[in-house]
């Protein structure tokens, strides 16, 4: 792929996996990338830092540093690196902790993350959607309140309704300025509950979705995922977003056709994860323009090829 | 300080503060400087992070890479960074921890050290002295084996003599090969009994300083230390070094003729340090080049003026 001489000016928004994988593929193509990542996880590394020292966790901002630094380098790895063993650190990510470490020394988060960005060589700007101590709460099916990214994932019935604790949580604004100026506005993918919708419930950032004249392009996921969107079709998907973004802020749905093979579907059948059933047909009489493509990689497990998904995207932008 | 045409080899022996005070005088005149480095370090992160994951004690590593780090950049900072706070990492330091992580991704300390030094643009070589989980041992003055650097420093008598655990411990060749291709070789200045003797221990290290053909200068520190050498002037620093190195291998003996103001030393005296007499007469009188000078920093601290200090050893080079 070679460089285009107007670099369009591209916003994603979720956070996790998803949001690495289709970042790897969207750097090579354009350096005026945004990702607006959200900030509600509080299981694992970074769970531990944020209910031990008080920080933002930083689990999912590294993930799109790294996916957004210029060369594969040793130092993305360090980045990377995960502690297996040692009582007190065991668990952690040197990313995390030079984050947190970072944090303390520059005074805020967003300074860390710039600071941490020169160092990888990242390509683009992650911004956390917001700099508050939030947490994700859900209005789960049975009625049943939960508080906490993890303990909703590990609720056994379904998820009705997501909210934010508390209620009322201000934007980062370079986030929203990114939004109103990006030449294509980019949802998903990702889980659906706890990496994309968390970011819509804060002040400002469906307002600054729904103000952007630029295309709006939502992504469905390739496999379901157990205790957030079991059995969900891409429908399904696009339909429970609807909740939390206005019917006609999404101009595009981006849906998988390709072919997952036996031994990959083998192993997602561990997580309960089925494949996401395109359901174009009902998506278009929704009145949604739906791209339909191969989009599955070729890895050992059923994530989007980060290049197939940027050329789809790209053609969007240049319609 | 202007850089000279032909940079001096010089190998600095020894560990903690003390080494990376004369390392910062020394990199500004020569770049073919060599750190080797004690690793008998127990306590604090080190020391944890010696026990719960079995790798080296990081703690004098770092302390030495930053000393040495070409300029001072936010990236020496963090690698100084101590969390405060948080059950699981607090009283870590990043550098550590990253030394670790770096450990862990290459397989090895001294490619990890390596690694480490390209990253914070270190001018000359850190080596530890030996890649051996070695641990010091001590007789005390009543007969009593301590094990253990901590323990050896917390115990209330006298130390006789300094021994390791396993006894035979191999060096890293590097270290040698610095020793025996240098300009000039420096004990000190540093904890005499905790950061230099352990160094010496090691074998080989004795004989390569032994054979080398340039001046070995040892540094006598400017205070003294509870615990390990208290009441000792510089004659007592020698005549005890002297058991682990033989008499004619010391060319030149370096004390300090400075004044520590009474606000210093009143610091001091929670510590039970003292000023160390210079004693140049006895240490004259045993047959060694004494060189007096003030070499007391302007800090806070009775520490040895970096500068100071490295313009003393390059006045001994050019003779």
């Amino acid at each position: 792929m070679t460089e285009r001489v107007d670099e369009p000016k591209i916003v994603v928004i979720g956070g996790g996996t998803g949001l690495s994988v289709l970042l790897k593929g969207l750097k090579k193509l354009t350096s005026q990338l945004t990702a607006v990542v959200t900030v509600t996880d509080d299981g694992g590394s970074s769970g531990r830092l944020r209910s031990e020292l008080g920080v933002l966790p930083p689990g999912d901002i590294r993930s799109c540093l790294v996916a957004l630094a210029e060369t594969e380098t040793l130092m993305d790895k360090v980045f990377q690196h995960r502690f297996w063993q040692g009582e007190s650190i065991k668990g952690h990510n040197l990313g995390n902790l030079l984050l947190v470490a970072m944090t303390e020394i520059t005074g805020d988060f967003v300074s860390a993350i710039k600071e941490v960005s020169k160092v990888l060589k990242v390509r683009g700007q992650v911004i956390p959607v917001t700099l508050e101590p939030v947490n994700l709460t859900a209005l789960m099916a049975d009625g049943i309140m939960v508080y906490g990214e993890t303990s909703i994932r590990n609720y056994p019935d379904k998820i009705y309704r997501l909210g934010l604790t508390p209620e009322t949580c201000l934007p980062v604004p370079a986030a929203l300025e990114a939004i109103r100026e990006a030449d294509a506005v980019i949802i998903g993918p990702g889980s659906l509950y706890t990496s994309i919708v968390p970011n819509l419930l804060v002040e400002g950032v469906v307002s600054a979705i729904a103000e952007s004249k630029a295309p709006v392009i939502f992504i469905s996921n390739i496999m379901t995922e157990q205790g957030e969107t079991d059995n969900f079709t891409a429908e399904d998907h696009l339909r429970n977003l609807l909740y939390y973004v206005d019917q006609e802020v999404i101009d595009y749905v981006i849906v998988n056709t390709g072919y997952i093979d036996e031994i990959r579907l083998n192993r997602y059948k561990q997580e309960k994860a089925i494949p996401v059933r395109p359901s174009s047909a009902e998506i278009r009489a929704m009145g949604y323009n739906v791209i339909e493509e191969d989009l599955v990689s070729n890895d050992d497990v059923a994530w989007h090829d980060s290049d197939k998904l940027a050329r789809v995207i790209f053609k969007i932008i240049d319609r």
